[in-house]
């Protein structure tokens, strides 16, 4: 069983996610099991602070060290050999085949999501991998840490079937994706469904779908 | 006020995201409307089908084009310009100056989710963009439309202050990431921060941030 806990300000924004489909089966089938750590309780003082202004001047607030240090210390006394990582626009950028690594791994994670307004740098010695989704700003690592966990968890032994074997290999070679599909009703409102594709013959429907497969390197 | 529709088979997926901080704020501001468009409720008899096997077979069942064209209508009522976005990782990759057009642009957007079990082919033709959000299979449109949906909601003039803007110029000359950010403690446990940054020189800080932005050409 994968431990996944995610260390945030939002536990809130987890709980559809993780309890929906794919997730929720997951779970339910002993694949993974997930934990949310509140930064809020690790925060300082009456008021639990959590963030401060940035030495030298500028806009925003930072993340502290200390709440930071304290959680991840409270993951890892769970599942003391868990990778921590850090969602962060100048992380490596996930691909496919790193999720298959991570869903290939023995170990547990611990996901850091902070928020965009920053954090002290401090913060990095405690990480193992700093993780980009995509060259877009977020408002925080939320998104990109269900992000990713959603893309590692699918690949976990026995939480799909085999409906899932198309998409990761046309990901995995880096230049095909999939084939168009179609189903019932073969004609919808005039747009109708390729012949060929209704003709029981096999051969032919393997020839259209490989010349019809959308082949793009991607950037 | 923008409005943002979402057709799914999980709204409750998107509940604990539009409901926190920086979307909840937006929508508490009157930047933004959500709408969120249960798919099952344009299901097909009794049972509500949404799905049904591939013509020419194959693993896996696809979306049924009729629930989502009969989805795609009843959101066009309540906003016949808006935009029809489609999920999926053949899509046109998204980035940080779309976001911005999108975010500038008066017109909704209406984000249809899929399964990546996949989709009847012709409900491309109800499309005007499909997009990608990076090179990783997911179990479903819903991460990448939440993905979107922030990276766009958050440039809606009024709804972040001044703290954005730092982010937004590293993306979008493509090259400059941002320079590491300290707070207080100065002292962590022996791990202090910069001298220079406690120094209140101003060309002194501005000329050490600029020597440690991460300049990294993303691929």
């Amino acid at each position: 069983m994968k431990k996944i806990q995610v260390i945030t300000l939002f536990p809130e924004m987890f709980e559809g996610v993780f309890n929906t489909s794919m997730m929720w089966k997951a779970q339910k089938e002993g694949a993974v099991e997930f934990g949310l750590v509140n930064l809020r309780d690790f925060g300082i003082g009456p008021r639990k602070q959590v963030d401060d202004t940035p030495y030298g001047g500028g806009d925003g607030m930072l993340l502290k060290p200390e709440p930071l240090f304290a959680a991840v210390a409270a993951a890892k006394e769970k599942d003391p050999t868990a990778k921590v990582l850090l969602m962060t626009p100048r992380g490596q950028r996930w691909k496919q085949a790193t999720a298959q690594q991570y869903a290939d791994d023995a170990h547990g994670y611990i996901f850091i999501c902070g928020r965009y307004e920053g954090y002290d740098e401090r913060i990095v010695s405690l990480v193992d991998e700093q993780l980009s989704v995509g060259d877009y700003v977020l408002t925080g690592g939320e998104l990109p840490a269900m992000t990713i966990i959603d893309s590692i968890v699918r690949l976990i032994p026995g939480v799909l079937g085999g409906e899932a074997s198309a998409e990761i290999e046309s990901f995995s070679d880096g230049e095909t994706l999939e084939f168009p599909q179609y189903t019932k009703p073969a004609d919808y409102n005039g747009m109708t469904v390729p012949e060929v594709l209704l003709s029981g013959n096999h051969a032919a429907i393997a020839q259209w779908r490989e010349e019809h497969s959308i082949k793009a390197a991607k950037e």
